[in-house]
């Protein structure tokens, strides 16, 4: 009922994409949830991509500007069937997890390149991804998977066939730790998140009913999210690069704020050995200095800051009194921690400018 | 998940609910609802009834502080069986229309005295009622219904067997009106009314989704809302003892504003004399003064002056511009608007001082 | 504290905007409030100008996006002095009432096209000015200004040097009346808005403390809205060239409730004669199928639609039971209620194509 | 603006309080603030006390219920004269840290007992009070002070004169980790709290102004929080009773997220050995089973669910990943984290029911 639908009316006033000739043809799959919709949006505006269709699973027939008004895109809402839908360079799949790797697999087995939003692809360990999600649909695949969380994998993205975009979590998380953990300064850290309630998605239930989460700071999944696994994957070859030989147990603990858009991660890190802010501070300087949507900060972000963008803001501080350090990342959930990611490393993929259509 | 499961443990710190010896026995029929589990909360606070029971058609065994902890009323959700409830004096019934009027006939036959949240008994015409809701599963039982806006009918609820409690936009716009009205001073009126994502119950869908709705404000029913003829219904008296010889065709506009709880109506009067505001403000004093529940202010009320409490605050104002009268009334539309007046008027209808449980 | 310093560490990672060669040179003076800062974003994004300065009265020195950081300004506000910034084509002025005129006069003196955003040259007629808003600092500049609402004015927008921007509330009111007043069929018409806290600004009190408007909604100016005299100056010869030989009284009545930007007015019309929905949609269809901005609906849109947007979406219906007319329409206070408008209007006034850098 | 002028009109509907016979005479200085109102609406619903007089050094003269409307209470806002007031028994100081002692000490110089809001004798060490807030105003008073977390020092503050109501962190933080503490079990702690916009009092600013702070997480004063020395005072003498040989230094880290009345606290402790959650729930219960205001559960709790309460719901963790354990406590910060709390110790402290007009 909220976002109603437009008459036939509304048709008249919009003009079909002006995509560049020869611009990669795209498919967003799965547009009907908020990171689905919003990679349309984006790649919609994006004139360096053509995007040709937008699938769904529901709402077949309706227009995606009529499911999400705001965000314009005047397409249809098919089913996902490839020989209708042609010629083809590149998906952005957005469905849940295990119904995703069947469609990854035959986009494919078309040649297709595929930047997949769900946690399919995202752990190298089939033993661990069983564990916190049960049986893989297509294990055969993992092995080409390159984890997208561009900072890190840029130039293996560049040529990859298969992305597998982090989760929003392990995004801020990851990009947040990353320089303590190659300098071999991690010793241990907790994490603690926070999340707005798109972060949820378009369920319908007691998590995001207004009038019950619009009030209310909520934990969940204590000391057991799925995203633990996926940052420490990632985080141990960085604590390797820098001379650990250790691995560390991340506690990692989730909650939903009463925000629409915006996320922030507290990381409290039990260092290795003493270390002082000035130090801290040219760490993570050196480190993003040449990342166009990685900002280092001197003062605490808010998630204000980065809504509706593709970027990240971190702020590392050193706690004398007990020895610790709090790395502080501010990120969009469905933005950089999403769907402008996924965006982000189809330009990498495509050998373009890595900020079109998201800066 | 948002409101979640107390513990065991919990249990212990719970007293039951202290009520007088004697009191009447009075159960809340359809408490998983918001307004069934307000009244349900009222009731356990008020000492002059005993709350012996409340019922559900779905969350049986689970406890009604588990559904709604800050309500704190640790009674379990059980089947309306009225054999194993036992002996009752009254009943709140929080059920849809049509589901309601069944549940009402029930409980009238075994002499129980009931306070009706749904609209199966607001209207006095059946054709109205057909016209607007369809058949009407119970009509033999509106003759004896009275309607349950206390400050006009306070009489009549004080010896009826069965109070249609009113709806919320019709409780804030009658209280609103019905000085112009006795005053003969309405040619013509139409009603702007904005309420609190709460107004859409406990639904789980785009109306009440925190990151659809939340950053909203939405039309609904544009003219065509099933309080427009209650509204009709309930002022067209007031009107004739003011002198009226014609009917007014009253426009209801109504709109979901995202805050939790609260309600505005607007009220635009076209008015069948010239008025000021010195008259206006005598005419509203004169009608509240002995009301213990409505306030006549000289600025603007906003809906969070009133938010939980049975309070109504009025505010008219002339404007000699255009030739209108403008007023304002504010209420909470989970309490005045709902529950706190059904205890309103069982308090009237028990003899208890009137704002027992509800001040 | 909310939207903190940016280190200097981010400015490494910011591009200067990249304006096409020649563009026309602008500035947008009083950028350090909500509609300044959001019309230096659209000018920084819109490559067709050149944003050559940001200027402001206080936070001198301190960078736009340090102030505002998801906008992404990475400008100095700097004093308002012509002398320092050089060569200049055009200029967005957002200071209050009173406080725009000189700063507009000094600006036209220099030949410097103007689109300003207060209430100084939005009145044609003097006398109403300063009834509302007392004496007026500059009024020989009154005759040189056009009215800004870019669908109604915009063959005169295109050669004007001064342009007045209108207030958001007649912006959606007009775009929602005009097509019934041309057609001769507004009698009467009662304007309900409702609009979010941006609308206050960046003012610090209790009309926009979270913890006090966070839950309210509250009714403001009742009966006395300068923004009344604006839409009456604006609606009469729109109902003149439909035969209106009258004039109409508007009764304007404003309302702040608890979302960040989305306005909605709801415009009661007593029509001239009995009208019906299909003649409505036609009216309504023919009266914008051309205009890039305004969207015809058949059901009623909510705000969240047009959300960080310059559309505005209006739905008609008539009521047969009250005998009047409905109008509904949308729009986004700070976009097309004030500052993608003003952007809309330089595109206009410079001969680009209209939705540059707001589409 | 938003919470409004109730006109004379409203007085004739008000009672005055109905205080018992002989109730003790109490004032609260400071009743602007949202502590303080929101105690002085406590003290009228409670019949066992007399509340006297509200006192502010602001808005003198302005009723509270004028400025506090749905606080319903009916007193005028006087200058903090002690003469004047006359004969009193206790008092509520609702004054920022420094301003308060100095009222603490002339109340308690006639005798009155007082529950101190401030932070100003929360600390027992000088040291650590002046090394935070800076020179201590009255010193002398420190020795007379309890604290007054109820649960922790329920007989001392029985017989206190001068109550130092705690922080709401510490509150919370001291309530999820004093079973933990006495058991020997706390080896290191991180806190991780957040609370809701009124945390930030009626301060009108960019932390509290709803279009800024409405959408955002704002993390402040990473690690020099002055709530972190008030909870390691108070857990120290609880791990000595534990055993514990050694100190613990908390890094305690606050946040701010958008909503309105409600805090969470995340505790995460490292374990002095390993423990299970059997042990946990059995420890947690133990300590709380006779608490009226704690209740222990075995799911996370939101803290929707004591929102408007005096309770306090903790949750405890064993996590055998990391091998830390996971403590959550959630409170409303003005009720358990402030006011209400106050009004539990002054029942205490005059040996009435605890839960005497908070439960």
């Amino acid at each position: 009922m909220a976002e109603r639908s437009a008459s036939r009316a509304s048709l008249s006033s919009r003009s079909l994409q002006e995509a560049t000739d020869g611009a990669p043809r795209v498919i967003v799959a799965g547009a009907t949830g908020f990171a689905g919709a919003l990679a349309a949006q984006l790649l919609w505006r994006n004139a360096s991509f053509e995007l040709v269709a937008v699938t769904g699973r529901s709402e077949l027939g309706r227009r995606l500007d009529d499911l999400y008004p705001r965000y314009r895109v005047p397409l249809e809402i098919v089913p996902l069937e490839l020989d209708a839908i042609g010629a083809l360079d590149a998906a952005i799949v957005a469905y849940p997890h295990a119904a995703a790797a069947p469609t990854v697999a035959a986009l494919r087995e078309r040649g297709v390149r595929v930047v997949d939003l769900s946690a399919d692809f995202r752990l190298s360990s089939l033993q661990t991804y069983e564990q916190w999600y049960g049986e893989h649909p297509r294990p055969e695949l993992l092995e080409q998977a390159v984890y997208g969380l561009t900072e890190l994998h840029r130039e293996r993205i560049a040529s990859a066939d298969l992305v597998a975009n982090p989760g929003c979590y392990p995004t801020a998380s990851l990009l947040g730790l990353a320089p303590l953990a190659r300098a071999g300064l991690i010793a241990d850290v907790v994490i603690d998140a926070k999340q707005g309630i798109s972060g949820a998605g378009r369920a319908f239930d007691e998590t995001t009913h207004q009038s019950i989460a619009g009030e209310n700071i909520l934990p969940y999944k204590v000391a057991e999210h799925r995203h633990t696994p996926e940052i420490e994957e990632q985080l141990q070859p960085l604590r390797a690069a820098g001379g650990a030989r250790d691995e560390v147990a991340v506690l990692f603990q989730a909650h939903l704020v009463p925000l629409d858009q915006g996320e922030l991660v507290d990381c409290y890190v039990t260092p290795t050995r003493e270390v002082r802010d000035e130090e801290l501070l040219e760490l993570y300087l050196d480190a993003y200095e040449r990342e166009p949507f990685v900002e280092v900060l001197d003062t605490p972000p808010g998630t204000r800051e980065v809504q509706g963008t593709n970027f990240c803001r971190v702020f590392a501080k050193a706690d004398p009194h007990s020895g610790k350090v709090v790395v502080l990342s501010a990120i969009d959930n469905l933005w950089k921690g999403t769907s402008s990611q996924a965006v982000q490393n189809l330009n990498v993929m495509f050998g373009l400018p890595e900020g079109e259509g998201i800066g």
